[in-house]
């Protein structure tokens, strides 16, 4: 299965280890070539290839579509692209998967969505990447769920909270601009939270009710935009750094009901001092709760009602077991595996269904519906209604 | 000070430990006389009388208000009595602590504020039992926030989680009954959020949205009506328990605008499967941030932003050190303390207020603002809008 | 049952706490009435009489022993005075609590247990006040080993981690004095965990190799001598204080076997920084592990080897339920009890067990072993050898 | 810089991952190129070869040494071949790195010792792989220490608690062997923490008191004998399975003086039921503590009294930021690393000295040390007395 790949930064990064790594960790019916990255600027993108140990590169992401020798696109690229290159490449036959959030609109995953539909008619496979699905502790929590372990779901609790933007004087980077990721903690984050939660519940929110806040919202200028911590332009007389306006929120919160009877709560923030990557999710049932904390993403909590009354607690289980979720391939227990191994099970569990024939999952229909949600977040937000989330689909497909 | 307690199930137990032991511990200007308690039942208050040690006791609180021989009028009484209570207690020219919350309406309350404000004047002393605010963690949270070591306040984040009412079995004991307890899981344990994290941030609720549920619409009528956990009515020839409606929320959500301008969310429930007490607060600043559990309460988490970043982290405070809030009267460093004592902290700041001649906090001014905060919650809840805090208090009085 | 205690310091305060408190919260057979209390300061033991709530006082043990009114001799005062006062005490027909460790030596503390063996035969009872078996989460621990859910026991870990000798301007009160404490950590603090683990295991340490330092030789002489943190003579002309040398251990630390096959690792010290009141036990067993921090009393974490694999981890209990060992008489679920409440529990069972006629535990006996174990250790740490425990002792009545 | 690996298990995948990724996250003056494995098992080298990403293989690690075109030989076979393999090694001039322990014996480890110090004269380099000192919350201890952080160290408390022992059902595979193993878990995972408690105090340990116990004394034959996990000969005719006796320790417990004032206490365990990998570390010292649990290996605990005492307390530091040890590399702030970043960290440690011609850390003469705490550990146990630590060392050097 021969890999091309456009963009080359954060994200790039992490999937270009989990395509590095897959095949030696994972017994699989496919092998991931790493045939070539795509980047606008030749040097960097050359550099970027030799050190991510791809085969080639371009600059020109039509020419990587059109090859014949590629049989995946693995899209990187920063929201607004992403419609343009994965419609592209499902029209060229290649099986596409597209990082999260699927795109910046509604609109556009609309139109995605509908592309994979059609490619999906002639073999062409096609998935967005929500890669925290594949947190071995996450999994086990939607395990725990489907097995009715947790009961009917009464609660769920989910926050990302991460404190890069708490300093005024980090930069404009693309990721604070709407036209580039078209929100904020919203998309960028949130978009994870959600997707996450209905995927663990199998429960699909319904309704919500939006706020959404920007706390600094003038920033000086970046001097170069990848990555999440771009530097801002050092003037070299003294003078203040120009500024522009943040765009996008730095914080979202909603309230919900899901289709299944649960209500929640989400947050998304940039501004949680303290909080480097907090995403955390409970759930409490009829029958018992889990709760997870990315922070300690090697746990999860569970606590089983059915236990008897003076020894019920919640057991801090290591999700580090043989017969965890994609953990029998790595170390033995109690040795920890980290952020990266959630894209090397994402590649995994991609090759595997592109090698035999099925559609992988969240699927490009499961992002459109994430999008629904963050655009009812936002109008629910302008208006102070609470909104129904405007959708078409009629199954949770996850 | 001669104490009459009006009341006698969890609430007048948790009062009387403390004003039994209150004077034992601290040196105070005025010495607790556990005078008498009032109950409806003739036997049962005797016996309570003698198990927590009054020295009389009455079935009239009326006779109780009317006695000379009496400064203080404690008030643990469900909250369809308090206003009648407190009202009459205060024109009798007795100090009033009465528990929360202050009452089951707004009116109730603004009637019992305009009397606290008239008693005022003649040096008669009120008082709100928002008891959590003498929790040392939460009291030294707020001294952290005052002395401007979380910096400008972004995020509010409180929870409290119960999970008594996930049995379906459990009876209709009066706290699930509206005209009794006013409202559910929002009033009982949701006013305590509002009012500590007002008190810790120094800021009041501007606005709401509101999410309310009832999970579990029917119950089996209680045999007995007083304490957490009523016995259900067993009937002797096996057919099932006759029910009744819950008319009250089992758990309430909602998001908020403080007037300086933090966002907040807050959650109260009953149906949080493994949360016992789960009392959370996280404040997120520009400078730090503070996260405390009640189901830890001898610790607090501080994150201080100004320390070396490769030092940065929470710091778990083992809030038992002589210099800590209410922490010197008691055991050595490392020795806890435990729920009561929050009680008798409570004791100790009024006793020192009235006879100081100084008005306690929380006033009920102070209370009749969470009144209006748990009313527009209820109100945005019904209508699906978002609903400013109808407020004429001008100054957060805390 | 009319009490008359020795010694009004840090044990006088949380005794007189417990016998104020325990008949308003249990229902017992006998109701602790506070007689008197004795000290050797005349003005000093009137305040602490009255603070305290007792009714009388004296500066004169041997007559609080003689008095016909007394039924119950409480033995709060530093370890070289146990044996006396707890023999006149039982000589005169008084029941006898007195406070751990028993004594100073093993030769008083055979002495102690032959008065105590001799009283017991005309029903006159005795115990020592090794308090930590009777927080709730400890008492499980005991519960759940005995119920065979831990299995055949492997390992024991258990340390008592203070910090309050770190700083060296820490003055040289009794607890530094050999004469006075018969030794430092060791029998102060060790004591305890040699206590609770054979507790809770039952089992009994066979064989110790034991290794004793004192990092800090010499310290400033006290102004005042009770309490943990006793203030040292400040000199008015600003000369360096008058020191003397410290002639306990700062730090014990031990291997041992215990009769059962287990292996154990104790540790006792007031020199871990940071470590307030950190006394830990760790049992493995072949079916299960429990662990306990009492810096978190109201948790027990609790591994179950039989749940299933994918399950498997440390529960963290909240030891707050009804159903949990003394606390079907304090708060709902979730609200936490503190330090002093052991102390209150202690007094329940001592009360019931001589208002019932049956010997309390831990006996006289059960503490003469753990001296037999604290001179095992120091013997072994002066030689260099594992010393076995020397005891005539057959069965560990616990 | 071309590598030859010998042995292709647990350690062999392990140094694999390192080998692929290093050059791929770090920016290094050598580039490390998988040129062959050695096994004994043709098939399996084959196989292993191919999936670990090896350009060759062989079964005969002689000829490995003898190639020209490698330069680096990495040894990740059972202790009984250490010796013979590096030094045959090192006298064909190859650099080696060399799995930890050293080797099965002293004396072995003394020739090995010899042997680097010879190969050291003419710029052959060697190395003992301790990956836990490349943990960089392990590294981050250590430099708070070597900063003068934590001041005067007093104790040093250190754990390596496994269990996957405590079911008897788990075959005698060649960690329980003797003559391959040389010792059980005092070797295996206490040279751990034997090494890296060196590492992080500076101190080595001068002498020791050990206890040592085998709770499990016949297993099962084994049907395979590689990895962490071999399983056991199932019989066709039900009858049950041969067994053999364990020779090596189920556990090791010592406690140790420290050269340069501190004491200790180690533990290292197979039977310690519910902890997997449980390396935890504890340095108190005059002016603070450290701690680290290696089952949350990203978080390093730091507790600094030079703090104002109301805001002391441990904080939890995430050692994810990019000027902590190591992670500049990885990802932003709170994407954690697993257990094979230890091993890409010694790698990128080894290439950038051997590359630069300095030799690494920990030496030959280190991983000596430890080997002789090691034995000393064992005489102790044997004999019952304290022993000094053998060693014609003369400082530190790590």
């Amino acid at each position: 299965m021969r890999i091309g790949m456009v963009g080359y930064a954060f994200m790039g990064a992490a999937h270009s280890q989990a395509w590095r790594t897959v095949n030696r960790v994972y017994d699989l019916p496919a092998y991931a070539r790493m045939t070539a990255i795509c980047g606008r600027d030749e040097s960097k993108v050359a550099e970027a290839a030799a050190r991510l140990g791809w085969d080639g590169h371009t600059t020109d992401w039509r020419s990587l579509v059109d090859r014949d020798d590629i049989d995946v696109i693995d899209v990187c690229t920063p929201g607004d692209s992403h419609a343009e290159i994965a419609i592209a490449a499902l029209a060229a036959g290649k099986h596409v998967l597209c990082e999260k959030p699927l795109a910046n609109t509604v609109d556009e995953a609309r139109a995605m969505a509908a592309a994979a539909a059609e490619a999906r008619s002639v073999g062409v496979r096609s998935m967005c990447g929500f890669n925290y699905r594949r947190v071995p502790a996450i999994a086990l929590m939607r395990q725990l769920v489907a097995d009715g372990r947790i009961g009917e779901i009464r609660h769920v609790r989910a926050t990302y909270l991460q404190d890069w933007l708490v300093d005024p004087t980090v930069p404009l980077a693309w990721r604070l601009q709407k036209d580039k990721a078209g929100s904020g903690a919203l998309g960028d984050i949130g978009a994870h939270i959600i997707d996450a939660t209905e995927f663990v519940t199998g429960q699909r929110i319904a309704s919500v009710s939006g706020l959404i806040e920007t706390f600094v919202k003038e920033r000086p200028l970046p001097g170069e935009a990848s990555g999440l911590a771009a530097k801002s332009l050092a003037l070299v007389d003294g003078s203040a750094p120009a500024t522009g306006p943040v765009t996008v929120d730095d914080a979202a919160l909603f309230t919900a009901r899901l289709d299944g009877g649960a209500v929640g709560s989400y947050e998304a923030t940039r501004f949680a001092t303290g909080r480097k990557n907090g995403l955390r999710i409970e759930i409490n049932g009829s029958l018992g709760s889990v709760a997870f904390d990315f922070e300690r993403m090697n746990e999860l909590e569970f606590y089983d009602a059915a236990r008897p009354t003076s020894e019920q607690g919640f057991s801090r289980i290591l999700v580090t077991e043989p017969d965890h979720p994609y953990m029998s391939a790595w170390w033995p227990a109690g040795h920890l595996i980290g952020y990266e191994h959630s894209f090397t099970h994402q590649a995994r569990d991609f090759l595997e269904a592109v090698a035999t024939g099925v559609d992988p999952t969240p699927s490009f229909d499961d992002a459109l519906h994430v999008q629904l949600v963050l655009e009812a977040v936002e109008r629910s937000a302008a208006t102070g209604a609470w909104i129904a989330v405007d959708s078409a689909l009629t199954a949770v497909n996850a």
